[in-house]
């Protein structure tokens, strides 16, 4: 890839995506449970690109949704209502309206009071709303704490028994079918074993829940496959989908999952330019256009992220690549090796295609990047890049005389 | 103030900032260098609302911007170009012409590459720039780790011996004009002591410059000045300043400070929605409709925000409030007292003036929230809550059949 020309053509700092990479990832999450009926969800709010979304639905791709602007962006993008969930812990009632009047696959709930909103809306449509409930299983998924969300102390999801106490109001209600099942213990995880205890735990309440006459369709098994940003282990899928498939032995499911971060991870790079090099007692920073309003995992997460000098010779030092944000947690990789480098010279920050963009805000007045994509080697401008009129759109019509 | 209405009429999420207060602080810092030329600089990066801009350009503020888009933004607000300062460790060639260009009072320099790069484009205009270098008196101003900024192992400013040198190459050229001395040395400071060691020492460097006919007119101490979110202490202003001027003994400079948070924070209040109310394991959880897209602060730095029930009872009962965001750091308050709550109830978070809206983003496609201003008693609608067309703006057009 020329990244000089793509710099030029379309500035930095600047995401690019690898469709491609993107499709043989899909493929192969969906090559795993071969012979099984599966739905791959992506998990829009990784990153929620019109045109990735449109790629994405082109393949058969179902999507997980954590809001109502996320099931419209699906749409908008092309993807089947029968293949859309809408998941999250905190839906308004407008956004379960919408929802179900989209008639999208089903709406994964999250708690009692949610139940019962859910049915007073399906009952003010006079509709039979399709609902999954997400059930907590309590597993310690050892990931970090911020996107662990297995384990009983957070907000996510109930209890195996207020699960069923659930089940059995859905059922008795003429206005909510309970058609699937859903757990979800965290994100980033690098160890099958704790998806796998999940899933069993799953399993054999919803083989309780047959004895109750309630016949779930859909084993939603959550996201959440990791991927190496710098040397966790990975995931085997074929030992992932076995796991699950052990787990469901004789129950006939579909199987759905929502992935996020395994599906276009990799396929995402930041490309950005350097302004300074400086030395400051001993310690070398490189300054680059981007900052942590481009890409937040570092600050927030501690996120590692491979960064690659495009120029410059063999002879590697020790440096911090920072971002022009008056903030010390402003960087992006600390401690890294890279050679001497100029002003106008490029990186790449690997592995951005998950939390990268879709986390990105306008901190220090600073405009987003642009997106493009590479499909079939050929490029393609996918968001264009922010301007300072968008900036102040909401703002400068209401500067009054005050 | 009836949030009830305000709810009704504006939406929840909603930004409230009261610019009467606002006021009120601006006055307080300006009196307390009563007598002595000084020019307070709005930090703008705290909050960039170009109403908020406009309001303390008519006091008479100054603006410190780390970018030309927050140059532009205040002079648009109205600003006067003699009181804009333009900051930060990361100037793009492209924002240093403009600001040039702009006749804007000076611009801080953080480096020696910094220094030369504004030489270079000075000359091509063939213009004098007034610079201002940033001295790092490696002083710990004991504050987060990720917002100080005054030690030596961080990427800002330079040493008093690069400063020195960076100051006798400024004197020798023709296009450049050292008229300003700078430090800032964290910010959300408690104690008073660090600021007035940092003057000392950067006071002691002008001295020397003198003597090497290097008149320094501007002393520009920073921000960082702390407010009270929970039980901080709060900086005495008359001891601030008291202290500052003791440091400037005999020397005939006017200050400048670059205060946000102190100025803003404690005049915003975002107004949000209880969801649900939620217990899993014992743990009670409130989920409410705004979350960490729209105030970054809890999960980033793991900021304490009081937190006010505008209905329920007395009786308070422990909990957390949380966003509707699917990450376990989607959280406004940990382990807080609040009455019972249904959905529908209002919550008040407060001190969120500052870094509130300006971090904000679209993660899992919500909207940024709408904000409001209080001018003397009135209530105005200073930004426009996001549309769902604003969301898809920059990317629907470029929708393909990829
Ligand atoms: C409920 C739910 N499903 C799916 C995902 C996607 O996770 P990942 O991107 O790790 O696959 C998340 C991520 O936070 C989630 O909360
Ligand atoms: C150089 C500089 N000046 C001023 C400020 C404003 O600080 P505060 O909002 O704490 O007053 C900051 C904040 O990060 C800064 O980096």
């Amino acid at each position: 890839m020329n990244y000089e020309n793509l710099a030029n053509t379309y500035g930095t700092p600047l995401y690019i995506y690898n469709f491609d990479e993107v499709k043989l990832r899909y493929l192969e999450l969906k090559e795993s449970f071969y012979a099984r009926k599966s739905l791959i969800c992506y998990a829009v709010k990784a990153n929620s690109n019109l045109s990735l979304l449109k790629y994405l639905a082109n393949l058969g791709a179902g999507f997980d949704c954590v809001s109502y602007n996320e099931v419209k962006k699906a749409l908008l993008a092309g993807a089947l209502k029968y293949k859309i969930i809408f998941s999250g812990v905190g839906k308004k009632d407008s956004e379960i309206k919408s929802a179900l009047k989209d008639d999208i696959l089903m709406i994964n709930i999250e708690s009692f009071a949610e139940l019962n909103r859910v049915e007073a809306i399906a009952k003010e449509l006079n509709i039979e709303a399709r609902i999954s409930i997400r059930v907590n299983p309590n597993i310690d998924p050892k990931t970090h704490p911020y996107i662990s969300t297995g384990l009983n102390e957070n907000k996510f999801g109930v209890s195996i028994d207020e699960a069923k106490r659930m089940y059995i109001k859905a059922k008795n209600s003429k206005f909510l079918n309970p058609i699937g099942i859903h757990f979800h213990i965290g994100s980033q995880l690098s160890d099958i074993k704790p998806i796998h205890e999940a899933a069993s735990i799953v399993a054999k309440l919803m083989k309780e829940l047959k004895t109750l006459e309630i016949d779930i369709k859909f084993f939603d098994i959550g996201g959440g496959i990791g991927v190496r940003y710098k040397d966790e282990k990975e995931i085997n899928l074929y030992e992932y989908a076995q796991g699950i498939l052990a787990a469901l032995k004789g129950q006939d499911v579909t199987i759905v999952c929502e992935i996020g971060r395994f599906l276009v991870s990799k396929a995402g790079e930041l490309l950005t330019k350097v302004l300074y090099e400086k030395i400051n007692n001993n310690k070398r920073f490189v300054i680059v256009d981007s900052a942590m309003n481009d890409l937040l995992r570092p600050s927030l997460y501690d996120a590692y992220h491979k960064i690659v000098a495009l120029n410059g010779n063999d002879e590697l030092f020790n440096c911090d690549i920072v971002g022009p944000v008056c903030e010390s947690g402003d960087f992006l990789g600390k401690n890294r090796e890279l050679p001497n480098l100029k002003s106008g010279d490029l990186l790449v920050v690997k592995n951005v295609g998950a939390y990268g963009f879709s986390m990105s805000s306008n901190y220090n007045s600073r405009l987003r990047a642009a997106e493009i994509a590479i499909i079939n080697n050929k490029i393609k401008l996918i968001r264009k890049r922010e301007t300072f009129e968008d900036l102040i759109a909401n703002e400068v019509d209401l500067l009054g005389e005050e």
